[in-house]
């Protein structure tokens, strides 16, 4: 197996490093990841700007670019392979719901797939310093196998998220689930006088459907969503089609 | 009607001025944008800095922020009302297939989605400098009123694509496209002699998929494509049951 590793926590985050070292025991790996913390950068792209990077190890390169940038590079400038699979994370924090969406963790998997290589993206739910990633790294070395081996369905990947604590319980397939959506602005005055807006970010708050990507975590699960490229709500055609222009 | 209007090609570009402009005649409309070209930036939300809104002029803001940022800024703290929808655009250049993952403008369609807000993302097929915004306007403002009259499919919003040249063609409800991917990566040398690299973008170039928006806008119709927030593949769930992890 010859896997690409990326993240959106940046090459240095705990989660990345565990996921790697697992993968190392059974495949040929490369890292090549954000040289900073990216999270919610989701999809984007740098085109403005020239990137630079940076070989910190033996098939290990930081990118001063988001996820997307690094599966790119990665794939067409960096490996001297070309990947089996492309796997993000481990996150730092869930991917849940709607959120999916803002995550470059998630983004990096679906660049892959744009690419025509098999992708999963890999999160847990929690933002404790001290998490111990290595019983999801163990489950994500199994799952990367399982899928080069019966491949996956035509863009699609997979979006797993992996519950905070305990003893995991079996993997659900899993629907993305939908965020209680609140905004949360910090509104207040710098030291100079002037106003300035901080995005804060909710506290993990979904509506608790059955077969939901949170409902399983929220259970104890593993929770394994299959995600799809095409964003068409092809039932609503025939209906639009009913309007006059 | 009132209305919120971005984009992702920065408060000055001629786009959102015509856009703007053209809503201003039917509705009460305010105008929160970026205040540089952000392109690509996709649904990007900026969490590790404060944001700074200058008032540029009446009911309108520019942001040091992305288009995501600008909706929520808007909707949470700059406006005096709650708007009846969200548009975004007009982009210059097309947001068709697989690149909406991509696009700031779709993102800040997306994020106002994601608030309960209908919302419609519009993008002109053509990169000139002299485009001409004003016949894509005019579709625009009666198809803003048309969703704020209608409704839309639930957590559903409109991508809407217009050919660049000619006469427009009546609409077609469409399905997202395919791109045909591939990397166009620029790998050179700067004058201190380190190495850096430069993404391209790819010509327009997709597979002409029977009612998809590539090959409605190739033949001169307006493209409206529903998107829809949930990127689960449902069809594949059962597949993916069936396996043993």
């Amino acid at each position: 197996m010859k896997i690409l590793v990326t993240n959106d926590d940046g090459i240095d985050a705990p989660g990345i490093n565990a996921l790697a070292e697992a993968l190392c025991e059974v495949a040929e790996v490369a890292v090549v990841a954000p040289d900073r913390e990216r999270s919610a950068v989701s999809h984007a792209l740098t085109l403005h700007h020239p990137l630079r990077a940076i070989k910190v190890g033996q098939n290990r390169y930081s990118v001063d670019g988001t996820p997307t940038d690094c599966v790119n590079l990665g794939i067409h400038s960096l490996l001297d392979f070309h990947p089996d699979i492309v796997v993000s994370g481990i996150n730092r924090g869930a991917n849940l719901g709607d959120d999916v969406t803002y995550s470059g963790t998630v983004a990096a998997a679906l660049e892959a797939t744009l690419m025509g290589i098999p992708a999963i993206a890999f999160s847990l739910a929690t933002l404790a310093d001290d998490a111990n990633y290595s019983q999801a790294a163990s489950f994500a070395v199994r799952l990367a196998a399982l899928v080069i081996k019966n491949g996956l369905p035509k863009d699609t990947f997979l979006n797993v998220n992996f519950p905070a604590k305990g003893e995991l319980l079996s993997p659900l397939i899993t629907t993305q689930g939908k965020r209680r959506y609140e905004g949360t602005i910090v509104d207040k005055v710098d030291p100079r006088g002037r106003s300035y807006y901080w995005i804060g970010t909710a506290d993990l708050d979904f509506h608790d459907i059955e077969g939901s990507d949170y409902a399983a975590i929220k259970r104890g699960h593993i929770s394994i969503t299959p995600l799809h490229l095409d964003m068409t709500n092809h039932y609503s055609i025939a209906h639009l089609n009913s309007w006059t222009f």
